[in-house]
């Protein structure tokens, strides 16, 4: 392991220490080992991740390739363990694993696992690392995945842990199928300007993919939302000190006909502390046809999904509605993760569809 | 798709129209695609499916055989979406898709899925859809498996839809497995005397036979049920329709001596409104040592299970009481349909055992 | 099948019936077929299964061997049926089933069974039958994994059954992986001293492990307990009668300079019946920096896990603390005894690593 800027032994410490500190310790040879922040993805690393999906889906055209990606990791077995409601990631990773040929085990709910015993969280990860050789894991706790790799890293038996959502910030794989999105449906990011539109200030998709956005050239940010759920300070001040322009809102509709990209949110009312989603008006931060009128025809709407009325299903013809291809663009990117991961980009990279 | 007599557009309207209207909707490629009702089985289907489910045996008596078979689904994923409890129609399913070699995931607890973050039921649909190439379904809800046929059938990715049990009325697999028991036991179901026994009333699956009846010729049927139970005016009308002679019993001992096949059921006090259940003395529909006594010797005894008295434990020896082949012919049978829908038959059918 | 000294079709006589007289009733073909008690473990099965582990783990070296391993019984299925929370074992089992290539179907939530609609145990058992090959179970009750086996046994559909923990006495794969670790850490069984630590009164993983010794020649025991949580007498008269020298303690320091292995467990306080644990002082049933410098440098620090205090994580780094190897061993040596019901030890050993 490379000389860290964090101590390594202490926790408290590592938890604390910026991300920039701790790229070396969720490396290995020379690659992403554990994905844990999406501050660990580079310009390169993206690019490289969403050519080699493009790429997979590619081979899978014909069965023969279809068979060459399942048998590169058949002899491996993978954990998702998700202690929160997630149906989507939840299949999105398990699809991402068999496109492998990894077996999945899970664990989903915690009346059923050992913690009903009193095993500690860095026992129960170890006992799954004896077992598995990829643990892929969402939990309600905030730096529980980042807990886990380190737990695991400083035992003698580390396996790769990938983040499928911690806490209430860090969503990595979730960044990282928007930026897929946005590459395969507006040819690039560089230059784009994009609208981020509802419950800015607790929805982590907003957050992540505003984090991300450092990686392009010429990218604009427009954040439209209520005053109650604008986006944090501490993103914005990200966003300053990386040079990105953005603006903020609380008229949609005049941010639609500039826009390349608009990203729709739901409002997060399981975070509420005391009823204040109810006192906003969410209407004004919805999709609707007058909406979609005003928006070029060049331009695509994402959502991290699940959806509320923010995008009524209307519009799900529309063909800039490209939710349900950015849902399973997630399942690709995440099989592209895994095999980067497991170091086959070559191997992939290789075999001509 | 071709002309429909039915508004597919308009879900109401669509739902509300007989079967025979919607026939079309849910075949592809001239064979069934959504597998949703018995009225979609014909003669030609069944003893086709029959025929393939045999054959689909004989096949995995040799390990290449078994291989073979795995093979032909391997790159294909299935979800079962089980929002029922149901571990027998569950497993059976799964094991089918096993025989196939198809990767399965599973949704069995709803507490789990984005339903909790108010997602539509369309949308989780569609999103199983993102991940998967065929979904089969149990739901407490009528109609449900259905919608989501309609749904998918309606959106850029379409995948196959099996309903493993919807509401009170369909489970049209269960069916097909009562039939094929039917035709593997009495060498055919032309001809034939079924009596059907128990709680007629509420039981999905005596429902879904009697339909069933209607491909067959000179069937005929008895219906043997306490008062409060006896068979719906609706299947009695159904069967006047189509010429099928039957005739209706409370006592039992009567019918037994003249039946090819009891059809026992359990009573369905689970759809009780107010206690009827505890008012019916079912002990006269029970089997016992006495009234197998009155059965042929060439006859057989069904039963889709769970049980309960209705045919005790110690009647299990009798080698017409054949239950537990029955339930094992379901596993087959749903192989065969899955392959059928995969369009692989004739692959199938070409491969000598 | 050979006759017996009990009669198999009374059940309550033949569950009190002494082990040995039901030894044959569980084998098949000249070999273990189901798997329920410990006393089915005689020294040359022993030594079978962990040299049949060692090489599995030998084969998996290389990718071609692994391979090989997942094709012997990838045309099989197994149930894992777990009534009981258990994360471990649960694992521990269904990779055991995928380095085998056994496909794994599981019920772990009772409420999503048929169980909920009144059907009896054997009814459920016999339904797993009709689509696995192999049964896999863990529950709270005792004698159930035995009356499984009973049941299926005496059908037209026996699979082979292992109790993957049955009540509160008998869990023999987890005997089996500690006699497995035992030797592979201490180079045999033969000749060691093993202190058992803590609640050795309701602790199953003690209990299995004592009745295995008399398969070992001059094994000394001694059981370190609270006084309330002394070894059971049963045990203590089971080693006298085998001749195997033990002795108590309630000082566990006087116990270790002489250690060979020190089996630790936790308080077992889910079977209190009336707040016993609380009263006890666990603390000198403790491991600490302490106490191990107490321990030779050859001895291996063991424990069923979950753990709580007994051993704190400090102490993982001592290359003597080898639970989470032992662990991991559990996986291999439950592969190896699946692989030995179904046959596969001559096949496998006989394939160069």
């Amino acid at each position: 392991m490379n000389a860290l800027a964090v101590d390594v032994a202490n926790w408290d410490a590592f938890l604390a220490a910026p991300p920039s500190d701790k790229l070396e310790f969720f490396r290995k040879d020379g690659r992403l080992y554990d994905c844990l922040f999406s501050q660990q993805f580079d310009r390169a690393l993206i690019d490289r991740l969403c050519g080699l999906a493009d790429h997979m889906r590619s081979v899978t055209k014909t069965r023969a390739g279809d068979d060459f990606l399942r048998g590169l990791l058949s002899h491996r077995r993978a954990m998702l363990y998700f202690s929160q409601p997630s149906t989507r990631t939840f299949l999105s990773h398990m699809s991402a694993c068999h496109i492998l040929g990894l077996k999945v085990m899970e664990i989903r709910d915690l009346k059923t696992s050992s913690e009903v015993k009193g095993e500690s969280q860095d026992d129960t990860i170890r006992t799954f690392a004896s077992y598995v050789d990829l643990i892929i894991m969402r939990h309600h706790g905030a730096g529980v995945a980042e807990r886990a790799a380190w737990t695991l890293n400083r035992s003698d038996r580390p396996v790769p842990v990938v983040n499928a959502g911690s806490g209430a910030d860090q969503h990595p794989t979730q960044a990282l199928l928007d930026v897929y999105s946005l590459k395969r449906y507006l040819g690039g990011v560089d230059g784009k300007h994009i609208v981020m539109v509802g419950d800015l200030k607790r929805g982590r998709t907003v957050r992540s993919l505003s984090y991300l956005m450092k990686n392009f050239k010429d990218v604009r940010l427009t954040f439209a939302a209520p005053p109650a759920f604008a986006m944090n300070p501490d993103i914005l001040d990200f966003l300053r000190r990386h040079g990105i322009p953005f603006s903020e809102t609380t008229d949609l509709d005049t941010a639609l006909p500039d826009a390349d990209a608009v990203y729709m949110t739901r409002i997060q009312d399981e975070h509420d502390q005391g009823g204040e989603s109810a006192k906003v008006d969410y209407s004004p931060f919805h999709l609707n046809s007058l909406r979609m009128g005003l928006l070029p025809k060049h331009a695509v709407v994402l959502h991290p999904l699940p959806r509320r009325e923010e995008i009524p299903a209307e519009l799900d013809g529309d063909p800039r509605v490209v939710v349900f291809r950015q849902e399973r663009n997630g399942m690709w990117i995440r099989a592209a993760l895994i095999a980067h991961i497991f170091g086959l980009d070559d191997a992939i990279l290789a075999r001509k569809p």
